[in-house]
């Protein structure tokens, strides 16, 4: 059986966790941190979460995971088969990815963990996630989904990333990145009505108070 | 006719660049800037390059692009069929991408274009790089590509990350991030034997100097 390494407070290991769900496989879930140690840099080559264990071997980086899992379980299919279509659902999940997910990530540590991050990265992450929005707001479909009117990858990168790079912008920059971004809001309330979606955000928040003390103490 | 917008001095262009090439398709360049003006953002989203323009429309981020050329075109293989060993190539050109090029970009402008880079964000790059080093050693292959015994996407985005990014080390950090790495090396000195790679190389030496003074005079 597939195995996910990981812990369900990140919004990576969740994007996997929606893309297995989704298509109905079976998987454990195996908790896994990541980090620097030897240990887990034999589970993943920068220490990073998710992984994902297969009958041949560990795969690191989501969407990785995610096409390994399309293509060994097209069933319930993430990417539509064909090429052009396919490319551009790639192109708005990576686009979320780069613009938003990364300059977002980098701020995480202030907006969620009560850590503090320098003023220079803020200020450069600031401009790099308008543009960001700017880019889905412009490349987005949104009928309803993403890149139309399935749900893709795209979604997946959407739904978990979109939302805490709007916390970010919210508690650093006291601004609200879905203002006059109607299509993304509405988006958002129809994901969460997918009960996969929400059996996820439960295991999320029963991990929370215990993740929340780790940080604190330290040991991540 | 695919369509290449972009401009010979950007790694990235030079990934797709050299795809096409070991594929032996036709390709038209279009000289293509990006950047944040009406018309880059009709041709790329984040005003981004490289784009390769199709019958059906553009397509823009670079791991996108050599997605769709292998599955249009996939004689001259860049990814494997086999579901796992695809997800490994995916899996160390995106370690590339993530670890090594994307900490090195942020450095670009000093290494490259004689302007500052504030300390703390090289800092933060100096770190990331390192780390991304150690995991290209650690999940490489080496035998002698980066994934294996055939030249794939993983090799793409070593030789026109992994040189850059030991530029940025040696003149920002005065450290020769491939020193202890030999297979590193030989490889690039493999890869410097492939006439396409060669072509490459003439075509941005003969398009950096008008490069710089578009950089000096402030036009990008």
């Amino acid at each position: 059986m597939l195995k996910l390494h990981g812990f369900a407070v990140s919004n990576y290991y969740n994007m996997v966790k929606l893309a297995l769900l989704e298509k109905g496989l079976p998987f454990e879930e195996v908790p896994f941190n990541g980090g620097q140690s030897d240990d887990a840099l034999q589970v993943s080559p920068r220490g990073k979460v998710p992984v994902l264990e297969t009958e041949h071997g560990f795969i690191s980086e989501t969407s990785v995971i995610i096409e390994y899992i399309e293509q060994v379980h097209p069933e319930h299919a993430l990417l539509p088969a064909e090429a052009y279509a396919r490319a551009k659902v790639r192109e708005l999940a990576k686009e979320i990815e780069l613009y938003i997910e990364l300059p977002a990530r980098a701020c995480y540590p202030e907006a969620f963990f009560g850590m503090q991050v320098d003023a220079v990265i803020k200020e450069k992450a600031k401009g790099e996630l308008l543009a960001g929005f700017d880019t889905l707001k412009r490349n987005g479909v949104f009928s309803p989904y993403v890149a139309g009117d399935t749900l893709t990858l795209a979604d997946l990168y959407f739904f978990y990333s979109v939302d805490l790079a709007r916390g970010v912008g919210l508690k650093l920059f006291g601004q609200d990145l879905l203002e006059g971004f109607p299509q993304a809001k509405a988006l958002f309330a129809l994901i969460k009505e997918n009960p996969h979606v929400q059996k996820i955000a439960a295991d999320k928040d029963a991990q929370m108070p215990a993740f929340l003390e780790m940080i604190r103490s330290g040991k991540r």
